[in-house]
């Protein structure tokens, strides 16, 4: 008999540490993903605003397991999943599993808002990232040659949806774009005509974190000229005007959608029961219920503690690739299976320069330390010695030159270019992650 | 009365070294570009072959200009010109000038080979190279899950052709990425299965070097497995089979056409008398004979020295644009014009490691002085510190580690992963110059 095969679907933070994890086991690995790296994704937000190039945080799946003998590579889509016969179908064919991980991380959640599914940007992808870049540079030119001043502002009126952290830190990154480095090389723009929102549903931003550091974060976001909008749900979107719930009108060509992740859409298709946000529900062993071999991690899983559900961060789903690293262990010689406990790391959270707020237990701060905090851990987390020597020099360029390197705006330009309005182009699609 | 108005039609490096050189002059300047960034040409391919990051070599053209007062950018595509009234339309409105110059470049010149317009990947552009960075990268992914023996082998087999320094540093590259990299990273694969292969129509590699160079290329290009085939002309290509004009068939998924360069299409619509290649016929004073207010550089101009047309090549636009700057300014005053004179700078084109042929005057060498002196003109030339620092740690990263960072797919995967053969997908061009 062969050695147990695995199937890990996904490359992101859950997937790839199972496989790390299960390096010295007597298994035979498939890691599946669509895309040929991982993605960290933590810092997309610095992408979409020309802080990063993409490939600073993104690493070739293959170069990170090159030396780890028990797993192999296939980029591939999974279509399917026959849980009876126990295969993943994928668009380069079928693979046979003995045990499988779902880790398939998640996708931007329009909460069945069509239109702003059409016309909003995601931020959860590369494509989302380098689309956000060409679109904002394109809006900055585009406005320096626009004479019609409604339309003019419009285009200068920025709107991302969610208080967050993703939508903190975006707002946060835009303003130091829009304020520190456009503003010195747009003679012909009048910058009181640009206008940053940050649009929150609930009373505070980053509900998630303690209610002063809320506070703190307002602040912040307030000393650079972004305007917070608390109480505030998006009803509409037609890629000229954002309308909330209230009725307000906010004409803009930019929504930036932080406002929610669900699992990605596989886990619609495979018939297992999902909990909130699309996800797999799993027991507390990580396994779904009625298929003990098959285990689900990250923003895949569903896993309540304490009657709470799990948020969808990229410390749960680390933590829980550990436990089910070893359960699949266990599983396979027979052991009982560990029950997985969640350790909250505490929270961090940007807001630009000098600027940031943490969260640990009860030691809540904001100010240069949480900032300092924040550039450590994220160089750390960062995979590759490479990555991390390119951030480190492109955020040391940006702080002392007060620069953004990356405002390059690649492809995509034509429609710009000849329709020069949305108006015109009302037929297209945004999104990237459909 | 105003300022004399000069707009400059492009930013590469004939566009912004007029801009430049006129800093000083009292004109009032418009810069019209259908990019909004400059783009170092010269080391295209290395992002195509996963060297470096787009990113490191475009530099915004507003970044560039932004300490120049007399000089305002705009991003636009040139439509047509209107040499009698004296206006440039655009894509974002007219802008009428008193002295045009027009420095819009080259394109990829198939010499009216449809098929491979339609299946080959040109290199003259950002898009051009990330496209063949994303479908080299994806025929590797795709030829590891391949059974079929046949298929396999053409999505292993590159072709790259036109032996000119582009073709000759393209190949070398490709060779290195496959030969240093990857090879590690796919076990499935057997690497014997791999050609890369260079196609010349004429009898020596770099024509326009010394033939002893030529010879030198040749060898090391042998050493580092690259195929060579010279009097070797394509006659046809579908995407899956290149059909040589000798009948010879050569299966492969990818084919790079480095065969050629003509001026950018507007050549063709303003009504100019054009030379070879599309160029405008300009003056030895680089003006259009009918309408003196009007000069041409670099790719878009034609002109002969000594009976022979000057190359289109970087020096020759940077040499241009610096006369032209002194006769736009002796036009002005009503002084009497300079004859432009082209000094040769030398020649120089790197095939790998150490390795590079190098042309000056009579002094003629290669190996790795040649290489030495490749990376510092290199280096040298590109604009912007940031870039040329985040290069140099790219060049020093891939020579130490034997790696090739940015090998990485982005976009564009979804057409793979669902059709996963080029025959499925023979309606879809891959061309981004059109």
């Amino acid at each position: 008999m062969g050695l147990p095969r695995i199937v890990v679907v996904g490359a992101g933070f859950g997937g790839l540490q199972i496989v790390r994890e299960l390096a010295e086991a007597p298994v035979s690995i498939t890691l599946v993903d669509r895309c040929n790296y991982h993605l960290f994704q933590p810092l997309l937000y610095q992408v979409a605003t020309s802080g990063l190039a993409p490939e600073d945080i993104a690493h070739p799946v293959r170069a990170i397991l090159k030396h780890q003998q028990n797993v192999s590579f296939r980029m591939a889509e999974v279509s399917s999943i026959d849980l009876t016969s126990r295969n993943v179908e994928t668009t380069t064919g079928k693979i046979e599993y003995d045990y499988l991980v779902l880790a398939f991380g998640g996708v931007t959640n329009y909460f069945g808002l069509y239109s702003a599914a059409d016309y909003a940007f995601g931020l959860k992808n590369i494509d989302d990232a380098i689309a956000i870049r060409n679109h904002i540079l394109n809006m900055f030119e585009l406005a320096a040659q626009q004479k019609d001043e409604k339309l003019r502002k419009s285009m200068l009126t920025f709107v991302i949806v969610g208080g967050g952290p993703t939508g903190v830190e975006c707002a946060g990154a835009m303003s130091e774009l829009v304020n520190i480095v456009l503003m010195k090389e747009y003679p012909e723009l009048d910058f009181s005509e640009v206008q940053i929102l940050l649009l929150e549903g609930s009373d505070r931003l980053l509900p998630s974190m303690p209610a002063n550091l809320s506070e703190a974060t307002a602040q912040m976001l307030s000393k650079k000229q972004v305007k917070i909008k608390l109480n505030a749900i998006v009803a509409d979107y037609d890629g000229d005007e954002v309308v909330l719930k209230s009725g307000e009108k906010i004409p803009s060509c930019s929504l930036i959608w932080a406002a929610g992740v669900r699992a990605a859409s596989i886990a619609d298709k495979i018939g297992l029961v999902q909990g909130s946000m699309g996800r797999i529900v799993v027991t507390p062993t990580l396994q779904v219920e009625s298929y003990p071999e098959v285990l689900a991690v990250g923003d895949a899983a569903y896993l309540e503690v304490d009657g709470r559900a799990l948020p969808m961060i990229a410390p749960v789903a680390v933590q829980q690739a550990k436990a089910a690293a070893k359960n699949i262990v266990r599983l396979i010689n027979g052991q009982k299976l560990l029950q997985f406990e969640y350790k909250d790391p505490g929270a961090l959270a940007t807001i630009g320069r000098n600027a940031a707020v943490a969260a640990f237990g009860k030691y809540h701060f904001s100010g240069i330390i949480a900032w300092f905090l924040w550039l450590v851990v994220h160089i750390i987390r960062l995979i590759g010695f490479r990555n991390r020597i390119m951030v480190v020099i492109n955020w040391a360029w940006d702080y002392f030159f007060f620069e953004r390197a990356v405002r390059l705006i690649m492809a995509g330009k034509e429609v710009y270019l000849k329709y020069f309005s949305w108006k015109s182009n009302t037929t297209s699609s945004r999104r990237s992650d459909t």
